[in-house]
């Protein structure tokens, strides 16, 4: 396994950091990036190699464009991480997230079906009143925000026990506590307080009192936003410290996703608030021009094409095969049968929505042990799906193989007859708001390097979606504007501290994530065979070397945070 | 003069500063503060000798309370700079800044006499169309935000010409474009281009069309706050580089006063907009308990001190003389009569707003040579003052002592016939509005050491007023929740870079501004001479040495910032 280790000036950290046999590829600033985004793009395009990717001959000419599909785009996935389906036998699934524009549906339906959840934790939960909007004076009825709260290992506020705080994103946060295990497991270490705030209009934190009102209009939705949500955190963990007394103890951020976004922003704006973030699979990057638009479906089909150029080949021709089905009499219905639908199919979008759906978060949960983060999944998950696609029976049709391959995804545990593909893909979904206000994530996929069908990015036709769905325009410059991104390696050079950004290049988010330290505090922690934020789940027998080792890194980074911010107060407070 | 220069690790900054023979105290990071404070508290507390505070015997005892003036607090002046007076015959004065614990009007209906201002400079007025609120989607009129804007000097985008933003505070823009002739002076040596934007809610930036729209009540105006002030500024400024293809061109902020904080706050929260800023006397650490409440008063009464202990104790006697005088038949007549009160006196606590208000701006304004920034004044204005109230010829009562004096501020020219108290001290103006919403700043005057009448900060009664006057309720932690404050020294050694803090020690302003080095790039310059943001003002002939010095620093510290941003685009871009 390649160890790639880089540095400069060595810091505390990075001495730290260099005692680590490991697969990390961990970077000092100013290096690296190229040599990462060119092995990435050249195993793309298939001409180069690089350890551990194993590549095969070029990509196939593009397959013709699919009739029924000239819909000017693809299907983006945007949802980041999704629930376990509720129930095993009729699976409705979380497809068709981002039809004809439209920004992607989320957790929505089945946020509540957490319970199922196979891990507890210990917490407290407890409600706190929030302004509705920070920013302005506005006469506005507050709301209720959910946190969860574990003060059984926090050594206290006199020895500056520690509180970590997990950036809850676009969901019930019981079920991101369950999913993120790892801040569970360092907790006693650290002698730290545990708290996980949910964020607005997601599980019970519901403005205006339900669900219902506040997901009523565009009126209700317009506090859905992650200023709004990032000062829900900060006020609220000001005033937990001082109900405590516990102003001086220190707090670390953690957060997944949009989460580990949340995160790394809520360091860099409210450094008075929190001393560090470790921002997972946080696709900071991901918006206007910052990267190319394309890289999110390219990391996709290169992990299938790394499994098997047949499999991805297959996958890239089956676009056609299904318009080329559908376009026939019955068509439709034979799909049905083909793929075992549970109703007949209304078009063969849906169809190629649930199928694209799958591909993709194959690729952010393409784990190497088996896990149960939204699906119950083998190890290597899209090694399993491409050897269904390779090894049917002689004779299989395309579209056969396809049905082989998906259910892997969709039925892995064997359990489910039929599938209903989601059929209210417009519903008022928290994600959607957001992808349709400010979340303005460009996407497109490549006519040569993806295996999805072909789509230029075309903003004004999302706009007009977005238009239509909400009445809310969006404002694709914002988070540049308030967050920054461009150039982030100059700006935050001399600028900042603290921060992990952590990423498996397998994860298709990586392409839009921080890959190369900036500074020797605001680093980069690459790994080459991780997924989607698997280092904040909890550790498990079957973790692989590298991810005990990237977890050990983590936890000494935040060991050097504590320290430093220990000394610091020691020297004021002769504590 | 003192010259003291202490210092670390030698950084390049630092370096250069060592080579400024000069009055400026420059700080090393750590150092110094302790020392600061100590010298000004026991300045205050008259038993230690600061050169060049020239130290008298300890205050006399409290003098006995007023009995008219029972109200449990005094009229605390937040107002921070003043436009002129309009009409020199009929001077309408900015008094009754804090009448009953209200927060002080400010600019208001002064602010439209710019135009007699003596010095123009040239500059386009633009405007540019702004969301009312950034942070919501509430579907809301934008509103027109003026900008003035000079690119005469500009050197353009091919060679990365900067942008030297100032970042508009509570006025009409053209106001502070007049008198912040310092980034005039120098913008043609850096081929800067100009730019002032106008805050929200003043001058012509007016939401919903005119300020008697936007004015109208608490849902109006409660999008008149800090955040949002700054998103405009974001905004603005990155549109404006787009249009210009000027993307890397670095930006420079400057601001004085409450523009101070502005800019402070702006490179803070927004480096990937602004590469430094510098924030002259910016009290952004005047917030809760961050420094003790009495600062202002203090640093006032002191000055007045350092002049004489007679002019001091004539001063502080004066609450009770005036209570006495307005206690007697026809009290308030008299009083009218002594003070040469256009119309005549409804209460001493009117007459005592004035005076008080007189006194704050003089501390303000206590600049070494004549000055035309608040009011027509000669050098050392607090040495006239008391000039004239001590040499009032023998047998002068205390209360025709205390008009002589105050005489030297609101009639310098001597063209003033009677003065005109102002009567409207509850008019909805901007600052008023912000000072009961977020620029919540306790105030205090100690019973020994100021020269006010005694008053204990009370919250509860200032809420009030701010309920009954524009039926809202104060955030009085927000500010440093948003922003920070505590601990500054500690949240930003490792964290942000590139802005300087200027404060003169003569200004009351300075008690809640940063007075020490926090890093290496967060630098403090302090002049025992200076007073309110005068290094903003235009070069003179007139300017002392330290001035010259002072200026001449800011001007390599930000040659610094810009070289830096150089090295780092050419580095990327091979420009």
């Amino acid at each position: 396994m390649a160890i790639i280790i880089e540095y400069g000036l060595m810091s505390f950290y990075e001495a730290q950091l260099l005692r680590q046999p490991s697969s990390l590829i961990l970077q000092a600033p100013e290096h690296n990036l190229t040599y990462l985004q060119a092995s990435r793009l050249n195993a793309v395009h298939g001409s180069v190699s690089v350890a551990p990717l194993k590549l095969g001959p070029p990509p196939p000419p593009p397959p013709q464009k699919l009739a029924s599909l000239t819909v000017s785009f693809i299907r983006i996935i945007i949802t980041i991480v999704l629930l376990p389906s509720p129930s095993s036998s009729l699976t409705s699934q979380p497809s068709n997230v981002f039809p004809s524009n439209k920004p992607p549906r989320f957790l929505g339906k089945h946020s509540h079906s957490i319970k199922t959840n196979h891990q507890q934790y210990r917490y407290e939960t407890r409600y706190f009143s929030q302004r509705l909007d920070h920013f302005s004076f506005s006469d506005l009825p507050n709301f209720r925000q959910r946190y969860l709260i574990n003060t059984e290992h926090w050594v206290g506020a006199s020895r500056l026990g520690p509180v970590f705080l997990y950036c809850g994103n676009e969901g019930d946060i019981e079920w991101f506590a369950v999913n993120t295990g790892f801040v569970w497991d360092i907790a006693p270490h650290f002698g730290a307080m545990v708290l996980f705030p949910e964020h607005r209009y997601y599980g019970e934190s519901m403005p205006y009192g339900s669900k219902e009102e506040a997901y009523k209009n565009a009126t209700t939705l317009s506090y859905l936003t992650t200023e709004q949500a990032l000062a829900d955190f900060a006020v609220l963990i000001t005033d937990l410290k001082r109900n405590l007394s516990a102003e001086g103890c220190p707090v670390v951020l953690f957060g997944g996703s949009y989460g580990g976004m949340l995160a790394a922003w809520m360091r860099l704006k409210y450094p008075h608030i929190a001393i560090g973030a470790l921002a997972s699979s946080a696709p900071i990057l991901q918006f206007e021009d910052i990267v190319p638009p394309d890289t999110f479906y390219n990391i996709v089909s290169n992990s299938f094409k790394h499994e098997s150029n047949s499999c991805f080949d297959t996958i890239k021709q089956s676009w056609n095969a299904l318009t080329s089905a559908g376009q026939r009499e019955d068509g439709l219905q034979q799909l049905s049968q083909t793929f075992h639908l549970c109703r007949e199919l209304k078009s063969v979008e849906d169809l190629s929505n649930w199928l694209e759906s799958a591909y993709s978060y194959l690729g952010m949960v393409n784990y190497p042990y088996p896990s149960n983060f939204l699906m119950p999944l083998p190890g290597h998950p899209i090694r399993e799906v491409c050897r269904k696609i390779d090894s049917s029976p002689d004779g299989s049709s395309i579209l056969e193989r396809i049905f082989n391959g998906v259910s892997v995804y969709y039925n892995y545990t064997g359990e489910v007859d039929c599938f209903q593909l989601d059929d209210d893909p417009h519903g008022m979904d928290g994600w959607n708001w957001q992808a349709c206000t400010e979340m303005v994530m460009p996407m497109s996929s490549d006519r040569k390097t993806s295996m999805f069908p072909a789509y230029d990015y075309d903003y004004s036709a999302f706009q007009e979606e977005c238009r239509r769905d909400f009445q809310v325009t969006p404002r694709p410059r914002w988070i540049t504007t308030e967050f920054g991104g461009h150039d982030i390696e100059h700006v935050l050079k001399f600028f900042g501290s603290n921060i992990i950004f952590s990423n498996g290049l397998l994860d298709p988010w990586s392409g839009g994530g921080v890959l190369k330290n900036i500074s020797q505090t605001i680093v980069a922690l690459v790994t080459e065979e991780g997924a989607h934020h698997i280092d904040l789940r909890a550790s498990t027998t079957e973790d692989p070397d590298w991810l005990v080792e990237q977890r050990e890194t983590e936890i000494e980074l935040i060991e050097g945070w504590l320290d430093n911010y220990r000394e610091k107060m020691k020297a004021t407070f002769k504590i």
